[in-house]
């Protein structure tokens, strides 16, 4: 229990830490983005991603910076009540995937010059791949319909190494995360926690995932019910909900986000199950929202409602429901757009461009303000 | 009148020559897709997107490869009817910029890798920067409130120099376009056209362009009435159209667009006037509608409507109004995405991955009635 206590002190402590964004970073930023060349909020969200970032980083964001994407992988115990449509250990021969490059996310990662981080944060099927990070709290959930799916003690475990996995990649120079997962079943327990954290019904916050027909989806959110009504969990004590309800990279991906915003890093979300820990991080500390970067809005259906509550706006919708960090990944060409409009855009008195009466009498006025 | 024969009659001889996709090609990269170590269609539109850049090109297509987004420069008589929150002189001020590689394309096309043609295709005030090149067929066009914006045979010698601009960057290596434009006035252009071709009444498709407030909109609505009433346009002679309502920056797109249909390589559609242009060349040859590759919405009102009668699904949408082929030049990460996808990942195979039950009995069946 000690060992408990610590260790959910520790992360408190890193909770606590989380501060306001830079105003006076994001004033400057929103004054550089209106003496660009272009019409005043012509680049829309691509101006406000701008100012979001300078307000994190406290300047203008870097361009061509470190990016990295951390994928969490784990097992999940609820797959023994079938709510998936593939087997368990494709959850460990994925994770063999991401090592040998072949995947998606792989892919995605090296067109856009992101490191990928493999985390082994509770495979059921022991693996020692070189290059795979191993910090296995358990080897996968135990099943949450009958049971507790972790102890807390291994929710905590696994919050805290999400935290170190934002650390050391700040002590690694990375300058924004993207959030990843692979874990046969994840969404069946992203749309427990999901559940409980919006007080939605759970046939509105769970979906097809890998590919489920009409029947399996009414089983899936039948799991989901009486699991629910088996724990009755606390919608206040977030750990205690993934504890019972979670997956371990769930909890990880939780504390990957608390960990980013506690160092002012950027945090880009991927799709349902990364959500899902952004909800868990936001309802830990509402001050993390302000670190989030949306990235697409999954196929999956429960993530347009998770996202509507998290009040955070999908860049681009293109049916996606893979996982990994897929959308995540692609999203930080945003990012690198957004940063590279305020460092490498002309302004007005740069290229000589006459601007519209409306902003010249705003400028004056403002000048005369002054 | 020989002359605009002879154009005339070139113009149609690439019209007539545009083909259908490759199917085989098609099915090929589908067939692919299908065995990429991810649950079947869970990249969404990014695979729709690969298996019609297989249509395209005749086989899977290539990443990396060369790009380039041309940005057709024109003047707008119309201006003189007071329409546009900035002068008129910003378009030339603007070509400069461009030339200077200051403005928000030239930033994002640098991003992606792709080469930036600029066209001066009709600015009114005289430039001659190296590296702009020089196809002035008019020096602006006229106001179309009280005359045509142009003759027919100078709408015929813009749509012949955007063909000829599809040719060249095919015969530079290029094998994908990006269309963009700059010219002050040229959205209420765009929605006289897009009024005209679609049949929707002006105040549907006239926006705010660079800012106008309720009062200035209510005019330009006004002034694009007014002109459609002056010109009375035949809707089933496209070149008229542009001939009375349209832009050079917009004919030349239209040719860009042709061209590149004809020649075989994708085009990426910016907003709406690049998909004004793609309207126009549509109604040429439906054909041309397989080429297409939409970006993103834009935040200009007529553009989502637009979109929709073009039965195009913009992949993101964040609020961009600016013009230049932006949008266009963001969506080419998620081209080179697609491709990547396609030519990077692994197969079931090759990593060695359990597909879904459903998946293997599927694969069984192909071969079985193979």
């Amino acid at each position: 229990m000690i060992n408990e206590e610590v260790i959910y002190s520790e992360i408190k402590d890193v909770i606590k830490s989380i501060g306001a964004l830079d105003k006076q970073a994001m004033e400057n930023a929103q004054n550089r983005v209106d003496i660009l060349t272009k019409p005043p909020g012509s680049l829309g969200r691509l101006e406000e991603l701008a100012v979001q970032l300078a307000g994190i980083n406290g300047a203008l964001f870097p361009s061509n910076t470190a990016k990295r994407v951390v994928v969490m992988a784990a097992d999940h115990g609820v797959t023994a009540e079938g709510i998936s449509a593939f087997p368990a250990e494709v959850t460990a021969q994925m994770v063999a995937n991401f090592h040998a490059g072949g995947a998606a996310v792989n892919v995605l990662a090296r067109q856009v010059g992101a490191e990928i981080e493999v985390v082994d944060i509770g495979v059921k099927v022991e693996n020692n791949l070189p290059g795979v990070k191993r910090v296995r709290i358990k080897n996968g959930t135990d099943n949450f319909r009958w049971g507790k799916a972790m102890s807390r003690l291994e929710a905590l475990k696994a919050i805290r190494a999400g935290i170190t996995c934002a650390e050391e990649a700040v002590a690694d120079g990375v300058k924004i995360l993207a959030t990843g997962e692979m874990g046969i079943g994840n969404t069946t327990a992203s749309s427990a926690v999901t559940a409980v954290l919006t007080g939605y019904d759970p046939s509105l916050v769970v979906g097809r995932g890998t590919g489920l027909n009409d029947e399996q989806l009414g089983h899936k959110i039948t799991v989901v019910r009486e699991s629910l009504n088996f724990h009755k969990p606390d919608a206040r004590d977030i750990i205690s909900v993934l504890s019972q309800v979670g997956g371990l990279e769930i909890a990880a991906l939780t504390g990957l986000i608390v960990g980013a915003a506690s160092k002012k890093i950027p945090v880009v979300i991927d799709g349902f199950i990364s959500s899902t820990a952004a909800l868990a991080a936001v309802k830990l500390n509402d001050r993390v929202w302000h670190y989030l970067i949306p990235s697409h809005l999954s196929a999956e259906s429960g993530h347009a409602l998770l996202m509507d509550y998290l009040n955070l706006k999908p860049y681009f919708n293109m049916g996606m429901r893979l996982g990994e960090g897929t959308g995540a990944v692609l999203a930080l060409h945003l990012v690198e757009a957004a940063s590279r409009i305020t460092t490498e855009m002309a302004t007005f008195e740069d290229a000589q461009v006459s601007r519209s009466e409306k902003e010249e009498s705003v400028g004056r006025k403002v000048k005369g303000e002054e």
